[in-house]
């Protein structure tokens, strides 16, 4: 298998547009210990021709064009041959919309999201252009499924989804929660090389039992404490508040997964205030020091 | 006023993603009288200090990064007061989701464009996370308005849009056509300097008399040639077609603006097929010739 991480950073970037904290203001000054990232998504590949991406970020365009196994090979074409989805938030999900010119793809999701995406918004319809434009694909829960492409062409990987403690997207908490919200996604290829991707994660449970015997683990490492965002957004939340584990202090990821992950583990979907963004910040050195990797764009995993 | 050219591609920007032409190939390549552009969008402003955009791009977080005049000056913030729409095509629009982080914001369009946004995608929810986060202004024909901040202070422009034929965007051609779905728009400031910008053209008319006015014109350089995107796209679409006015030829906009248009004048709004791209082309000398600039990110017009 061949994972690439083609952005690290939660919904907004890093730096983020309207963001003036230590971490966006010093990146923007230059600072040698801070790295800009796009926003979350892999590109996997079982024979590096053919490609998937977990999720489809807002900084899609720019990923492609930054990684040259992905571009087009003839006049028209794309190696991106499907798209699966871990939720339907929009840093998760808008990179479909700069799919759109006519490209064949097939995209992995949950019912749940696939109808807040497609029966509430009629800018998905430019991605309905020709028959058998988009293909979506249900992903059931305890199923494990072989992906294909859009001519149904097996692309040597399959997977299976977990329902993950989550929250619907921002812009649809009108409508009552469901386990479809949210999931990580188990990826397995035919020698067993299994990635394991969950950006979002609100509680562990009884789901983080596959983590375990996952080969390579990117795991939500949005915020580090839970007060890191109170402050800066409007509405003064918390990471739990919006569904995410921190990682630091007693309760955090860190601890909680500690001898329960593999070897080879990210944090990724990092936000744009986490500290361990900071090359040498103690919690980017405890981080480093319990055998974790903070994701950077650009990484890459094969096997 | 001051002028920055954050973005000067069509949809898709340049390279496009699926895209394998000779544009696109000899980019990738690293040829050296090609450059990479974003997608279609400017800021304004008339002090240096606040700002708005003539469109919202998808690729507008990386527009905003690579212009210093819109970082944040404090922890939460952003030079960005308002942005004002030509149409509702997504190249134009989808970068509005990209604006969500709780920063208030101004929304300058027809009531068509707004309401084929509002009324019709859950996803613009986002943009409603507390009471005055973004404020949606009507653009009304023949009524000059000045443009506001969210707290209500002048920016020192006034609008003015003007019907322009062309179509509703791809996503929406199920409702029957309105001379609102796409829009030129005239900025102006208190020193009577005139911005025109028309980045989608389908037809020249009697719109066209308020160019000769303008001090500076952005121009829609979509094609050079009316079959140009037949046999890239599935649908065999020429560039009328697409409700783009082709740049050659005898009927394209080169030769009949000629004499009708500002000293300063951009073609803008250019596909990645587009033969004024290749500086040194026949097609990009004929354009330069005649007193045209082809359009390019980080260009800026101050006066």
């Amino acid at each position: 298998m061949h994972v690439r991480v083609l952005g690290s950073a939660a919904g907004g970037g890093f730096p983020q547009w309207n963001c003036g904290c230590a971490n966006c203001a010093d990146l923007r000054a230059g600072a040698p210990n801070l790295h800009a990232r796009t926003q979350d998504s892999l590109a996997v590949s079982a024979d590096g021709e053919h490609w998937f991406l977990l999720n489809a970020s807002p900084d899609v365009r720019s990923q492609i064009e930054g990684f040259a196994a992905l571009h087009p090979r003839e006049r028209r074409h794309s190696p991106i041959a499907a798209v699966a989805l871990t939720n339907g938030d929009l840093d998760h999900c808008l990179g479909l919309l700069l799919l759109r010119e006519s490209q064949p793809l097939v995209v992995y999701a949950t019912e749940r999201v696939i109808q807040g995406l497609l029966d509430r918004n009629a800018v998905m319809r430019t991605l309905d252009r020709f028959h058998g434009h988009v293909r979506w694909q249900q992903l059931h829960f305890g199923r494990e499924q072989a992906l294909v492409d859009a001519s149904g062409r097996a692309l040597g990987i399959s997977l299976l989804a977990v329902a993950v403690p989550g929250n619907p997207p921002l812009h649809l908490r009108n409508q009552p929660a469901s386990p479809e919200d949210n999931i990580a996604l188990f990826a397995r290829d035919e020698r067993g090389f299994t990635l394991a991707y969950a950006p979002s994660v609100a509680a562990l449970g009884d789901w983080t039992a596959r983590l375990t015997e996952s080969s390579c683990l990117f795991f939500d490492g949005t915020f580090w404490s839970d007060d890191e965002p109170v402050g800066l957004g409007r509405d003064g939340r918390r990471a739990r508040d919006m569904s995410h584990l921190p990682i630091g202090g007693d309760e955090g990821s860190l601890r909680a997964l500690d001898g329960r992950v593999p070897a080879q583990r990210f944090f990724t979907h990092i936000n744009n205030t986490n500290p361990i963004l900071r090359v040498g910040s103690p919690e980017h050195d405890a981080v480093v020091a319990a055998g974790w990797q903070v994701a950077m764009d650009g990484m890459e995993v094969r096997r």
